[in-house]
């Protein structure tokens, strides 16, 4: 389904509309990996594949596969259903260690089933992920899979260690990195993998994926400040409220004086905006640079994600990845 | 190795001796396999390994590998580790889920580290497993030891909804399969695969392995009846304060009148023995022949596992093997 080099982009590309019916065959295998001996753990995948997720990492891998010459290909839906299912794994596991109410506007699977419940669901859905993975006879896809769910666990350990504290941006990238790039650089990577593209472009789009997932993750964090809560779905300001200093705090706290930082301390200290209000916090982190400061960062990562395009044959897939990093950067939810 | 088929067995043989050395090999390896980027995790898991754990697992591998004509290889080296740490990360997420104060007399992980850091590092442990059997290019393996590990997660779970219900022994009975047994079929089956035995010897040794587990585990849960705290390391009588309804307690129950029954049922609600004392659950277990019964199932697991070895050539492995079924039901702690 290659565009001839002579064909146009289309002014407004739908990038979803492309791999829509891909997505609702990764909907299909998501729910045939779901079931377990145990009726709970069936009820508990069922429960977070009906959330609503946007299913981000699966289009991403269908896109990459797309790009490289197979769209729609059987190995690219059953690779894109394991990665929604590794990301769904984490999200039981950190809403759990987050102590967090909800998910997607609905109440997190733990507020359902219990933290103990939910514990073993999401080690059986990174069971069930390796399974899946393991299927395919492939050991390039479970060395991916294993190093990146590896280094995800101890993304999300090293900022369990950092929660209350304030470190230096350059370890704030590392945790992103760990906490959600490296699952968009699997992602992107294994649909190149798919479409049996060269190793070289493999890691070439690997690296797209991280710098994408990058973008996308500084951009969720300055939303936290601006985003407004009917749009975002759950309050702003959640993440200094549970000891996060993201990008935008940590670059207004380099520039801050003594009275301003020890706002963000009492915040996190507290776990909530009763002794410095929001309003407070988001004029210090306006007043520092420190959105601004962000922002550019994640259209650094944008556009370095852009950068790895080139040497893709023109193609809509190839056109949708490279309007992805726009639309990271430059959403509003 | 191997014996002569003329030499005698030793009048009392010293199993352990056998694979003390190789038992040695399998700590450095654990000890190499701890490592992790992050700090917390490699604490948490030297921790573990200097716990005392009995090496139960590691021990049977060894021995089926020696059974089976290759003792002291490498493979069964790492394969040892391998299902170590897999007991491992068990043992860390079942104590937070259970919480447990201690583990082996010592503070159990999650006391030391706190729950969030202990389930992470729980996750770790289970893919650190994966990814050393990812080692051995060898899809075989990766399959044991991934349905293993998703049997034994839905095996907890299945534990926790039965947590104060009184089951029928046969739905007990495939809880202990889940819990304890699976893991040795894997142990002993995997010592044969390294050792390059036939697929019937693998089978019939996985056999042996789960009729073992079987038999230890319902000693087990016997001993929590019958032994002393000295002996046992921890208070007698915890299963039931846990709500766990296990076979001595099943079968009394079966054959107790109405206000009996109404003991257990308190202790399990009341999580402790204020309202029925641990001495009149005691009596009325033994009563009704709970811990007789019990015993007589967890023999003739141990003569099942006895049974599956009569291909083996002669050894002292197999003599090793022949004498753990028996050890494993007559022991005091």
């Amino acid at each position: 389904m290659h565009a001839s080099p002579e064909s146009p982009a289309p002014p407004a590309l739908d990038w979803l509309a492309l791999i829509r019916p891909d997505l609702e065959r990764v909907e299909g295998q998501l729910q045939r990996e779901a079931v377990s001996a145990i009726a709970a753990i069936t009820d508990i995948n069922h429960y977070l594949q009906q959330g609503g997720g946007k299913r981000l990492r699966p289009a991403l891998l269908l896109l990459a596969a797309g790009a490289c010459g197979r769209a729609g290909g059987e190995l690219a839906i059953r690779l894109a259903a394991i990665v929604e299912m590794v990301h769904s794994a984490t999200l039981i596991h950190d809403d759990i260690l987050d102590g967090a109410e909800t998910r997607r506007g609905r109440p997190a699977t733990h507020r359902k089933w219990g933290a103990q419940a939910s514990v073993l669901a999401g080690d059986w859905l990174y069971m069930q992920s390796f399974r899946a993975a393991l299927r395919e006879r492939n050991f390039e896809i479970l060395e991916i899979l294993i190093e990146l769910t590896q280094k995800m666990v101890e993304g999300e350990l090293r900022q369990r260690e950092m929660l209350g504290t304030v470190v230096a941006p350059a370890e704030h990238r590392e945790l992103i990195e760990r906490k959600t790039a490296c699952l968009f650089a699997a992602a992107a990577r294994l649909g190149a993998l798919a479409a049996d593209a060269s190793p070289e472009r493999q890691r070439r789009l690997g690296d797209y994926g991280r710098h994408l997932g990058m973008a996308f993750q500084m951009m969720d964090d300055i939303l936290d400040y601006t985003a407004s809560e009917a749009v975002l779905g759950k309050p702003v300001g959640g993440d200094l409220r549970e000891g996060k200093m993201t990008l935008p705090a940590l670059y207004a706290y380099a520039g801050a004086g003594a009275g301003e930082r020890a706002q963000f301390e009492q915040v996190m200290r507290d776990g909530n905006y009763a002794g410095a209000s929001f309003e407070a916090i988001l004029n210090t982190v306006r007043r520092h640079g420190g959105l601004q400061q962000a922002r550019a960062e994640s259209r650094r990562e944008a556009e370095l994600a852009a950068a790895c395009l080139p040497d893709l044959p023109d193609s809509p897939y190839r056109a949708a990845l490279a309007l992805l990093p726009a639309l990271a950067v430059e959403r509003e939810s």
